[in-house]
């Protein structure tokens, strides 16, 4: 997507220099800056210290990590570095799933070259290729979903207003993002929008991220605190809500930033549609449903501190929001139930969110 | 209530100097400072720079600002010097309907007066009781809703959980508050209780009034970012919600701080009781319903930019939240439709939120 007048992906290989670059997203929406990841440390350290972010782009990340692992490596050691590397990759974000498939995969690749020379190849081939995918898969939830804001377009004859939470785009992804997908798409294709973005405290990824991106790229779109969608959506100035998941049970529950649930029943109250946009990768079938999703509970200085632009010292900034004295509790997702999901959006197809719907889309 | 080892109000007379003395609750809760008000320019000052804010807090103080200016008035020109102390008053925040009612309540009392002396005492003695009428309304708020958490408790055998959204607290009020007064009497009781306190994005009143006033009395609380109330309720750790109300409608229905309706949605969905506490002079016998009340769109600023403390640098500060370019949209209030209140609780008692019951409270 576009940034100032230049096209951008979260990560890249520089043409020139073939050297791989990240956005380093701590610094948004106030700076604008690459970080060039030259070796496997400097991937960890992007990766922990949320450089990059989103799962799609930790994955990818991660993949290049092990190339980089590669590239620097002893001639004769190198098999016993890339299975150190792939180690330090994985610790950096325990619970991020798809790091570690990529890994695992990228590790066994590696493995299976009869050469320093053929493996490093073949590393970078594999992370090149699953940057390609992912992008692939946003474009395919993008089509998917246009139809959806199209339709409503039609109905409407007027522009297209879409609630979003927390920030599933590009930035999360390689390009295009998950629920942002389907609204890159209908922009591209002239269709009128406009996205309400939720701040999305604590960490206020709607407020930082989204805004930011959707601004870069020309899209219309207003900023609102977490509390203001369900007043909107009561007085008809919401036409649809699109949301990314973190992980979708079998029967569809929704595990999603903290706030969505509550987002998903004021839809349901004021008969609005709420869309869940995914890769089909982030379906676990092995979950029944929603009470089977553990719930991350993080640390208490993102609320107690909240990160911001100090607009007399021009620089980054933080400020404590709450007494001394006050005890925090900060759940970092929350589930909604099927029951209150109109419909997913992935890269096979829009279907319920019913197990057989969804076995029929994964399967078929 | 108290801060420390002392008790308060939120607006006192002095017993040594009799100077009018409030809180500045600009600066909570980082730093406790009381501002004398020896001047009518002095009262409204505070009420428009939001030295003091809250409907009751507001109309007492402006009672004490009309007395003031009794009190420093020309011996000959005092009715017309008067006069215009009470438009000046009115005009610092002209959408409260209290102040205005207090200041005119109190403009006639002076003009009754025969002489500049007896004029002051009246003032003064308007004042006063003005503020015990409002402690008065607030402690037989608290001892109704009392009731309800004490059976919860009976019910449950341990602590009980309760929701708060925004400030409807002592410093909102004169002491006790609204919401808070049953939990300060349930305190009072040794009923154990713990408040989950929203944080009440965009101005925070939750994050620092309600969870610094909780804190300096003594009672058990954990402040959370608005998006997380809904899971809270999801996994049984709300067992009431109580909030307050800025406007309620001859039927029910409840204009309170934006969010309140969203909180309501999740109380429904779960089944846990959702309580407003209010005086019936904040209910509005000539509004139909929600739909007639006007949601006040405020400045953007709220949302862009977050008040704060500076810990390096030790003093109050505020941060940039928001990309320059994005646009900002901040309603102030929601409704929440009287269908998923399950009860009012007033000065006059508990009941259900509809027309009749309403009624029945307030002629009965």
């Amino acid at each position: 997507m576009r940034i100032g007048d230049t096209h951008y992906r979260s990560i890249r290989v520089d043409e020139k220099s073939g050297v791989v670059q990240v956005i380093d997203q701590r610094k948004l929406p106030f700076e604008f800056e690459l970080m060039d990841l030259l070796s496997l440390d400097d991937a960890c350290f992007a990766i922990s210290d949320m450089v990059v972010r989103g799962a799609p782009l930790i994955g990818v990340t991660a993949a290049f990590g092990l190339y980089l692992a590669g590239l620097n490596s002893n001639v004769v050691h190198w098999r016993d570095e890339l299975k150190e590397a792939a180690e330090m990759l994985i610790a950096t974000r325990p619970t991020a799933v798809n790091l570690k498939y990529a890994v695992d995969l990228g590790l066994a690749e590696a493995n299976s070259a009869g050469s320093r020379e053929v493996m490093i190849d073949r590393l970078f081939h594999f992370a090149m290729a699953l940057a390609e995918d992912e992008v692939n898969r946003s474009r395919m939830i993008g089509e998917h979903g246009l139809e959806l804001i199209r339709e409503c377009y039609e109905k409407k004859g007027d522009t297209v207003n879409i609630l979003t939470h927390c920030n599933a785009g590009w930035l999360a992804c390689v390009d295009y993002g998950t629920a942002t997908a389907p609204i890159y798409e209908a922009h591209e294709q002239g269709i009128p929008v406009h996205v309400w973005v939720d701040e999305t405290r604590p960490r206020n990824q709607g407020a930082r991220l989204t805004a930011y991106e959707l601004g870069e790229h020309g899209v219309a779109h207003s900023v609102i605190v977490d509390n203001a969608g369900g007043h909107l959506m009561q007085e008809g100035k919401v036409d649809m809500l699109i949301v990314g998941s973190d992980r979708t049970t079998r029967n569809g529950d929704v595990a999603n930033k903290i706030g969505t649930y509550l987002k998903a029943l004021a839809a349901r109250d004021n008969k609005i549609p709420f869309y869940v946009a995914l890769p089909t990768s982030s379906i676990d079938m092995n979950l029944l449903d929603g009470k089977e999703i553990e719930i991350e509970n993080r640390g208490p200085e993102e609320v107690s501190h909240i990160q911001g632009w100090d607009e007399q010292q021009m620089k980054a900034s933080s400020l404590r929001v709450l007494p001394l004295s006050s005890d925090v509790v900060n759940p970092g997702f929350d589930v909604t139930p099927s029951r209150l999901v109109t419909a997913l959006i992935t890269e096979k197809g829009v279907c319920p969110a019913t197990e057989e719907a969804i076995r029929g889309l994964i399967e078929g």
